[in-house]
């Protein structure tokens, strides 16, 4: 049984039984398979864990220290590329919920910065997977007054990733 | 006091108090300045840390996951950018024992995807610093069978980084 722990806002923690998982494999196999075949170079980002007392290997006190940005970052043929990854169990709407404000703050940065950013969300019950470019996204966020995007509009203004064998998610040729 | 958590390429983990601590923040100071400036966006790199046990904010049982690889990336102009820094008490040489295997074959990588790499060294005693690319770093290595860079090969191959105010350490404008 895997827990996945995740810092909200306020620096309270949540635990989620898989929740994200599959999204999350998917998109770790698919970056292993650009790393092996020199394609690009994408790490997943690690949450920020202040340690305070270990004991030989264990750490028995720690507290998450700051609530993380966006899921993943890296490089692909010299451009810096940062991304978000969601799964939503809708089949009409992506809640903007799912978006923390320091995570849209980063996506600013990202961009006044020449970086590429985007967000890849699974709608896991119609097994469909889209790529929105961050700048849409905040565009989207300016504009929509819904508080979510319709899946109308990640058909007509993101890009549908096909699922595949290997990699499973072929994303990077979509940025 | 301060402490700083190392994960050794065996899992061990070394505790150094202060040690590298002084480069550390100028290095920071100097990222919050290009962050509020719109120059960069540079992150520290956080170690991979494996949640077991949580109870309200306080994590009680974890353990340190893999060694890191670099200390530092981030976007400057669109590109990637990708750094170690490191400090040394030595007046002479910077041993290459300060880098471990899974960073040199990060640095590799990183530089196979057209990244920008580099090394900032701090030569504490004499209060220099200098930035090194990883395409030199990499080459010396290959070269090199004293285990160790001279300072004059940083006088000669690396870039000087001048102290300042703030920034305190301004090596953007060198890569």
């Amino acid at each position: 049984m895997r827990f996945k722990f995740e810092v909200n806002e306020d620096n309270t923690i949540s635990h989620h039984q898989n929740r994200g998982m599959d999204l999350e494999d998917e998109i770790n196999k698919t970056n292993e398979f650009y790393r092996l075949n020199d394609i690009a170079l994408v790490y997943k980002r690690h949450t920020s864990i202040k340690v305070v007392r270990c004991h030989d290997k264990k750490i028995t006190e720690a507290y998450f220290d700051e609530p993380s940005t966006t899921d993943y970052y890296g490089v692909y043929k010299g451009k810096y590329i940062d991304f978000e990854a969601k799964e939503t169990s809708s089949t009409t709407v992506f809640p903007l919920a799912n978006l923390r404000d320091n995570q849209i703050e980063h996506i600013k940065n990202v961009i006044q910065n020449g970086g590429i950013s985007f967000l890849i969300v699974s709608f896991t019950n119609l097994e469909k997977y889209f790529l929105l470019s961050g700048e849409k996204l905040l565009t989207l966020i300016r504009t929509n007054e819904r508080k979510s995007i319709p899946l109308d509009v990640f058909l007509k203004e993101g890009k549908e990733i096909k699922r595949g064998l290997n990699p499973p998610l072929d994303y990077i040729k979509l940025i």
